[in-house]
Formats: C-alpha cells, structure tokens, sequence
C-alpha cells in the first residue's frame, strides 16, 4: 500500500486510558495491535526519531497487554510456552522470553514479569496470547487463572527518561536495574516500574493499572518535563531498526522458528526445561536452517529508494527474479545514512558463520542495488558505516 | 476518538491480494481485522450503504481468515469450542457457530463450514481462534492439524449479487442453498461458494484459495457486472446495524458470555453436548442474566446526534449519571430515520420477556433523550418505526 488510509475507529479498536491525551498532542497516524489503538507517529517519523534520541518522551503503549497467569500451576504453564528457562528467575525481574509451539514457531515475544512465585504477566507483542495460555491450561486441567487484567503501560523513553522519572517518583527510581521491576508510590497507587522500553535510548516502563489516576500521572510527566522538552512520542521505526530491536508480525512471524527468527540467545538447547518447543527446536538445531533472519544495508543511488516485494507474499528478488526471502521491515536510517532492512534469508544466500555478503536487490522503481548481508544485531561499525551525527 | 488518524502501514498488518485493487478502486479507510487490513469506506459510509441495498458489490473480506481443523479428532476438537451441537450438520453446510470457554465467555463467533467428515474450516470474527484451538488441541494432545490456510473470501453482496454470479459462474450458482456452500471451477481453480455474507442484502462468498487466480476473479467480477453497477464495497455499519449482525468485539465482546449476548438461539442448553462452555452456560441460565445486549432507537433534537459514552469503559450514563451499560454500535440510520444502537443493558433497565421499555440516555452534546429499548434482532415494524425509502 503506498498512501497511508484512514483508520475506520469502532469500539472493537479499543482506546486507551491516553488516547485521548495522545490525540490532544498530536498524533496523527495509529496502528491496531492487539486489537487497540497504539500511536505511531507525531510530527513525523524522522522528527519524533531525533528527539527521541535527544530528550524524553512519554509513550502510551497501552496496547502492550499483560497476560497474567497466576496460581499453583502458574510457573509450569509458563515454562511450557517458552524454552525459555525460567527456574532462577527471581520475584520482581523481566525477561525476554519467546514463545513457541510444539513446532518450535513463533506465537509471540513477550517481556516476563515474575511478580511473585506463580504469579507472572507476560507483556505481549501482538497476538492473543491469551487465547494460546487459556487453550492450554483448559485442556491439561491446571490449576492457573489466565486472564487480561487492566493494565495499559506508558513508557518514558530517551536520554533525559531518568531524570524526569525522579521528578516524578523520587529518587528511589535510580535504584531499578535495567531489566528489573519495583512498585512505586503514585497519587495513592503503586504502579510497577520496570526500567526496560522498546527503544535503545534508555528509560522505563510503567504498569499502570488504575486508567483515572494514570492519566494524572500522564499530566504530570508532560508538565514536569518541559523544561526537558518532554513531548507525547511512541515507539519509532527508524530507532527500531538502528538499534535492532525486532518486531512480531514484521520482521519475524508465526511462520518462522525461534532458531530462525535467530532468537538462540534466549535459550539453551542443551539445558532441557519442560517447554512445548524444546524437542522441534533440537531436531531444527540438528538439521541446519533453510532461512534465517538478516539485516541487510545499502545505499540506492536514488537516496532512500525502499526494496520491491512481492505484493502476494512479501517476496525480495534478484536481478534474475530469484527468490531471496520475505522482507521483514525496512527504513531509511537518517544517521548512518543507508536503507536499513531485514529480511528472512533463504539458505543459499547465507553460509552460517561466514563473513559478510553481498545480494543483488531489485528496488521499488525497478532499478537494482548491492546490499550487504549482516548478521543481527547490527553491528554498523565493523560493517564499515559511519554514524553521520546530523540532526534536524 | 473525534477525528479519523491515518492508519500507519506495516507488514504486521497483512495484505490480502486484493489490497491494491480496492485502494485503486477507492478505499479511504480501513480498519485491522485479525492482523489483516479490511477496507471500510470507499465513497461515503452512507453513499455505500444505498448503493450496497441496490446494486451489487464486490468486498474483500480476505481479512475473515480460516482456521483449518482436520483429522480424527477434529469433530471433537470443533464441538469442543462451541455449545452449538454440530452432530448433525453434513458436509457443504455452513453453521453459525459461537464459541466459548468454561465461563461461557465468548471466544469468537465464526462461521463453521463442514468441508468433509473431521475437516472443518471457522471462518473467524476478530480474535485468534487458532492460537486457542492449538492450545486446546497441544494439551489434549489431540490428533488433528489446526492451521489458518491461505484463504481469503471474497464477497458479493446486494440485490443483482445472485445475476451477477451467474454471469461468472454460470446458472449453477442458483442451485446453492442459503448457508450452503459447493466448489465452483474458475480458471482452472475450484473455489468454495456459499449463499451467505455479513449483510442482509444477499449474495455470496467465494473461498478464494489462490491468490492470483483470486485477482483474475476479482477483475472479472468488476467486469462482467458494469451494466448492474457493481463496485468494491465492504462490510457496511449502516446496513449491518439495520440489519441486527452483530459484531464481535463492538456489540459482544470476550467479557461477556453466549447468553448475556442474546446467542441462546444458536444452542440448545438440555440437549448436553461434549463443549467446554455447556456447564457454565446452564449454571447461569439458572441464576438469570445480571445484563443482557438490546437495542436502543431514538431521535435526538438535534438529529443524529451519538449517545456520549465514558472515554474509560464504554458505559452509556442517563440523567443521574447512572450507569446504563456499555455501548457496543451506534450509527444513524437513514432509512429509518433514527439513530440505532445497541447496549449491554445493566438488568435494572432491563425485565427479562416484558414489553418495550424507555431509558434517558446522555448524548455526545450533553442533552438527553428518550431511548426504546428494543430485543435484538431489531423489529422496526413491531415497534412503529415505518423505513423512509428516501435513496440518494
């Protein structure tokens, strides 16, 4: 689709406690993501970007839903959607865990909150989790209560995040650990705070669970922070994709295995935990992978020209119309001055643990580019590309 | 939300083949449907709706994805997920067919289409039926394969829908019964039809398997169909308000179950089948509904002026700020001359087989009106509403 459409709003597109809010302040396009509103862009995608990466932003991410699964048999639930291994982790931490069926596919890439010993929330990217967890506790007859408690997280995001959030919540707030959550005190609430985000520039996360006093709390970071240049933000496409963070449903989807997805550092084949995936994703380890997720760069002589894909199926082709693999997400990256994307490499063009390649990419216009394979994350400076620090 | 956002493109949000065409074809807006984008506008909602009751239209409803449930234990596995006995339904029949969790609580509500003895396919409503049904079937370890096939219906719906097909499809088209559904060649492609569609106005949906025989198929429907005017179209609110479809997700939602939906028609609760949702359904048949979904009708002073609703949760509030129920649609109908809505009413305004009643609503403005509460499937007649055939 080349011009952005309307967005049709019905209640079925659930808002916010902040949509309103984020409407005032300007957002002027949204996404769906889980089955709710979440805003992605303000002034423009470049714009929002550089100021992300220079002040601080309150996003609502309201549409990151928590799936809370709590009682005795919580913990083994838990551990049988992701191969994850969650046994050493402790009451009050964050963990990326990735889920996955008994085909070792993807269903999802939550953040695990433990908030107690069986009591976890799993902050989700965009598919109904909860259906997958209330299927498989049904069926084996645990004993677990899953549910979508109310709660819409608001991120505070870039450089300046820490030092707003210790306007708001004190000091305490330097004390949380990257990857750590504590509950903090707000208006009569205690909201948990995680010092996590879906951004490289640093900040927090808040768990809001009271929508009224959630939004005083929304007010009081956007006054708090003027003299910081606060402003209403979300997550941005081209922070995204410099700092390699990938995204369900785009760059890596439920067609693809965890080991293909390249998501082997978030779990240990060798160490078997009771998981749905362990014994797929083996036997795939054995096997060697037919496709595997990439980055790739390249300058077109036309700028910021994007790839041609396949309007059927996402497909990225050669100069001879070959097959290279679905196209993931692709941005131009306004620092370091190249086209940025992933894609889903077919076998042939990869050779595990080889250095860097080269593929021919046919462009949107119809021309052709040499693009430089590289493993994910980036690593733009062995690559050879110079961040260009030109801001707007 | 006030004013329409743009809605921000990415490969999360799946194209259907068709995509392309309806933007040429003018869609302006579109909303997310299981991941997937579904036009809902193309001229004006209201100048679609008169074209819709007629004309014929051609909708891409691609968004309206199959989760494919084959194998000896797929009987069990379907009849499990609703309390609607499908013990009798033989193949080519499609069924209406509600499906709900141990709470009773609504999970979706598709259409299941028997393609033969244990091969079924949902044809699903906005929620990932197939991670629930992978869930229950993992954990049952069940022998069937639950999967979401590349299907993608399309639909022709309107008054010329049946003369249009024909064309296409030749005169056999006329032999498939309502909700009834046989294969029909086309260009070397079978595709299952079926009399049905997500309005009142008649037609059919075509089981498109293949996509670019889907698009041959597309283009030839716009074609043959010059002379009936037939033109893209989509689901249409007016037509489907007037017309009593409910929508998962706006009228019914995952927090409320098949009976306080008003879907007692689609089960026979004394006749027990093997479903997760049959005991909870019957304990609350028992104790009686605490809300149930009706529609409201009304004329406000000022026209068509929408019932205000708390930006929080949805509720409709009368005069004293009493909570009446959460609004679920409302559109203004201009046929009727009255704004439609339907509520899930609170059961104090609400007596279970009494007469029409009244409620005060508060609307958008901050006046109030007189509302009829009707029972759901609207009767107009019945409640002395006359249709004012005024077409533009």
């Amino acid at each position: 689709m080349n011009t952005a459409p309307y967005l049709a709003i019905s209640n079925r597109l659930r808002s916010t406690p902040f949509t309103h809010r984020v409407q005032q302040q300007g957002a002027t396009a949204f996404t769906v993501y889980n089955h709710m509103l979440l805003p992605t862009e303000f002034e423009s995608v470049e714009s929002d970007y550089w100021h992300l990466c220079e002040h601080v932003q309150v996003w609502d991410v309201g549409a990151e839903r928590q799936v809370e699964i709590a009682g005795p048999d919580a913990e083994k639930l838990v551990q049988w959607m992701t191969p994850r291994d969650l046994s050493q982790v402790d009451k009050g931490r964050c963990v990326y865990a990735p889920l996955a069926d008994e085909h070792g596919l993807l269903i999802n890439d939550p953040v695990a909150l433990k908030l107690a010993d069986n009591h976890w929330w799993l902050s989700i990217a965009d598919s109904d989790v909860l259906l997958w967890a209330k299927g498989l506790a049904s069926a084996a007859a645990l004993d677990v209560k899953v549910r979508e408690p109310e709660v819409w997280p608001l991120a505070v995001q870039g450089p300046k995040a820490e030092e707003l959030m210790v306007r708001v919540f004190g000091n305490n707030i330097k004390d949380i650990r990257f990857f750590r959550f504590r509950p903090m005190p707000f208006n009569g609430c205690e909201f948990n705070v995680a010092r996590s985000g879906w951004s490289k520039q640093g900040g927090f996360e808040i768990y809001v669970d009271n929508a009224q006093v959630g939004v005083e709390l929304y007010d009081v970071l956007i006054d708090a922070g003027a003299d910081l240049q606060v402003r209403a933000g979300c997550p941005n496409l081209i922070e995204r994709m410099e700092s390699s963070l990938l995204s369900f449903g785009n760059d890596m989807t439920s067609q693809h295995t965890l080991l293909e997805c390249g998501l082997d550092a978030f779990f240990n084949l060798e160490h078997q935990v009771e998981s749905l995936s362990g014994d797929a994703l083996r036997k795939q380890y054995s096997a060697g992978l037919d496709r595997k997720l990439f980055g790739l760069v390249f300058i077109a002589s036309d700028g910021a020209m994007p790839i041609s894909t396949d309007p059927f199926n996402g497909y990225v082709s050669g100069r001879a119309g070959e097959i290279l693999g679905r196209l993931g997400s692709q941005v131009w990256s306004p620092r370091y001055k190249h086209q940025l994307a992933t894609v889903m490499l077919e076998k042939k063009y990869f050779v595990e643990n080889s250095g860097e390649q080269t593929v021919e990419l046919q462009l949107a216009d119809g021309g052709f580019v040499n693009a430089t394979i590289l493993p994910l994350p980036f690593n733009f400076s062995e690559a050879g590309i110079e961040a260009a620090w030109v801001s707007s």
